[in-house]
């Protein structure tokens, strides 16, 4: 009934969603049984071309969802915390939300480029020190309006508290594969009392979230198309670019896999 | 206590806050008081030339917030009525939201021009026949998600209503001068029970809101220069510029004049 | 698609859920197709009585969706207009919203008389007068916060819009069955700048909205058995109750047909 | 700037209100400097007594500020941890905002008393188990819609975020006095996915506040008097009422000196 709650993305359970595509078997077959697909069936448009096609139900659905929860006000400041495909989807999407000031935490200098091509106006590199002294330092000790999640360990909502101001809010869209908790600084968070609400959650699908996407890119508002780094065809090459997502060279952000005609 | 009630806008009285600067003498004057000034007083840049400055502090923030008040999701389907320069901060405001397809509903050249640089996807001219039905048509027969209305008579929220979806909203900044009534059309407003939200509201002024749209302007998310094409120098063309806005002639969007040193 | 679009009252259409019960064939006949029905099925506790019970399906979910659209802050002050058996249950749902003050439009004894058991502190009778001066007189010149319209024809808009505060919210769950326009009149409308929201819409449905219905039942917050005033059994005496409600005698509220064993 | 920013709590810094009434020197003097008074002085009915008044302006805003960052649907599942006098009024909001079932922890038997009398359903005492256990097991291994924390160390948030289904709301006006971090629990927050939503407050001050609660009292609809189980006169007992706030006997909600004529 989750749907009837206005969660549909938990339906049959918590993360049901997202289980469907990680732990039902045969997601990478050439045919794969999807239930009561029409809800999710859009027409794509011949003008977009298939490799930003598939940006669009996972890495854009995630990373704007991310921009969706981090209410962010017209002209806002806002901290993106990891540009990974996800992380550079929500400076995309802070952008398409109307942020002014984008703060985007990163190192890769490929995912650097991308993010200023996104709307990332200061690009903080977590190696030159702690990344909430030299985000307050620049923004006048004021903290963000909104602070959206989108790498790093369970520690990183210490960090991400810190950095929103009283009323702002913290949007999560990492997923956290390990540890028992997940840690708010007490003082903080204004020992219980701050108003920095904290959120986080499955981006949603559904046919009419496509065809919105799907129109965010026809009207060229964002191109997802320069996540896309490295593109294969045939299905024999999927184990390759699997490696790659787990190798990581400098000039990966996504590589896409073509099951040409 | 209307400050206390979430719309400063209203404190002292319905309409306090455009009454301040429409009906207190000396508007126009070298010197002119202002009550609990520094509320309002923010810090321009010195990157921002002046014409753009005082497009802040009217039109931006009335066009931006028809697009606050419309609901917009990300890639919604959004239709401004009125391409005036109102209008057409609405237009970049619905862009700013993160709207994908966006139709502009007006007819002057110069005004389609900056309409199309701001966003627009669709210009449609009322001269060419009944609004609702070209947009519709386009459309595929399906409504909008926000409608704005930024010019008119009271008759156009008819059309307004007749071209949002049920469960959109249709969000009013168009200043009604005469007639008694603003009409619902009953049929399309569902008998009542469409969930097409009918709202208008006078824009949001204060110092945080200045400096957020300074951001706009300052990491170059919005131009609003465009909208100036007439510069005048000098108190004493104070009354060349204001016939100018009656005349409209046909470059017009919005003439500034600056009071130098 | 209009159950993504937040609003599956309309899904299939415009008040598709309305025409549903109201359009298709044999909806009072002994058996009737319902599609999908396992989304609206809820069980029904063995302490809640049969009348109650179809009170909650149809009046209480309308009724409360007045207070639910109407933004009632707690403490706040409400106009509920009309207090036919929806309007009742408007009465209700605003005290269980949370309403300090409710100001409640009507004349018939027995509906007085429910209306204060449901929280109504202040009846207004629209024959003594105008109800826009005798309810702002009533609270020293101030508009409410919340209207609920939930009875009239197409004029009762002008009162409701002229009651609320700027910045208030009017909500309608009346139905409009004839006319072309539901007027707002423009100056009390601030000229289209007042925030004054005006919101309206089909009741909503659903097996959860039914289960939390039950349970304001079951732990006693509302009793909806107070609008049955008239209990018939079997099938003939349908025609009876019936023209019960067209008849609207004194002591009718609404009338309830058992179909037993 | 924080007034503009939606949140008058934090104005002049984080926790700013609440540090007023706390660290400034004479809280406790027979006069005490105020700024802005005006801000924040409503009229007392004579019909509310004294002791009822106060409990007003802290324990009755604080409580039900924790029902409104809650998000509670009219006949939703809510749960509050702690029953002390703000868990209390926390109850009382709970059921102000129109819950079905409440489930209350807590175990002292007058504060016992007081939570059915103001909507408790279901009395849990986390002597006689784990409460997360205790309430999943008696609603059917169903989450709440909200829960709300009004007493227990951080790790109380661990039960909370439990006790919470997808796309429900935790919200805290518990004071965290130590510790370094407040727990989230990795797994049952969806590995950050769950879509539930972490919230927590200072209480909102302010005249429109007051005479809205002042109504909620005026009107019948919650009566803070049961609060109040000692009242002392004169001055000169203002360290007696304390140190039975720090010895807690067990008829003990809250005491009120009254510094009489």
């Amino acid at each position: 009934m989750a749907v009837q709650q206005g969660v549909p993305q938990h339906s049959g359970g918590m993360l049901a969603g997202w289980k469907f595509s990680n732990f039902k078997d045969g997601v990478f077959a050439e045919y794969f049984h999807v239930n009561d697909a029409d809800m999710n069936l859009a027409k794509l448009p011949d003008e977009i071309p298939l490799p930003s096609a598939v940006m669009i139900s996972d890495m854009m659905t995630t990373g704007f969802h991310g921009a969706e929860l981090a209410n962010i006000p017209i002209g806002g400041t806002v901290v993106v915390i990891g540009i990974g495909p996800v992380g550079l989807m929500a400076v995309a999407g802070a952008t398409l939300r109307g942020a002014g000031r984008i703060f985007a935490v990163g190192s890769r200098p490929k995912c650097v480029e991308v993010a200023k091509s996104y709307g990332a106006t200061d690009i903080i590199n977590y190696r030159k020190g702690d990344i909430v002294e030299q985000i307050l330092s620049r923004n006048g000790g004021q903290g963000a309006d909104s602070v959206i999640i989108a790498g790093g360990s369970p520690q990183i909502m210490i960090s991400a508290v810190k950095l929103a101001r009283p009323g702002g809010t913290v949007a999560n869209i990492n997923y956290y594969g390990s540890g028992d908790i997940i840690p708010l600084p007490r003082t903080e968070w204004g020992c219980g009392m701050a108003h920095k609400d904290i959120r986080g959650g499955l981006c949603p699908g559904g046919r009419v979230r496509a065809e919105r996407l799907i129109d965010v890119v026809k009207y060229h508002r964002v191109d997802p198309g320069r996540l896309v780094t490295h593109v294969f065809h045939g299905f024999d090459n999927m184990e390759k670019a699997l490696m790659l997502m787990k190798d990581k060279p400098a000039d990966l952000i996504k590589p896409v896999v073509l099951i040409d005609g």
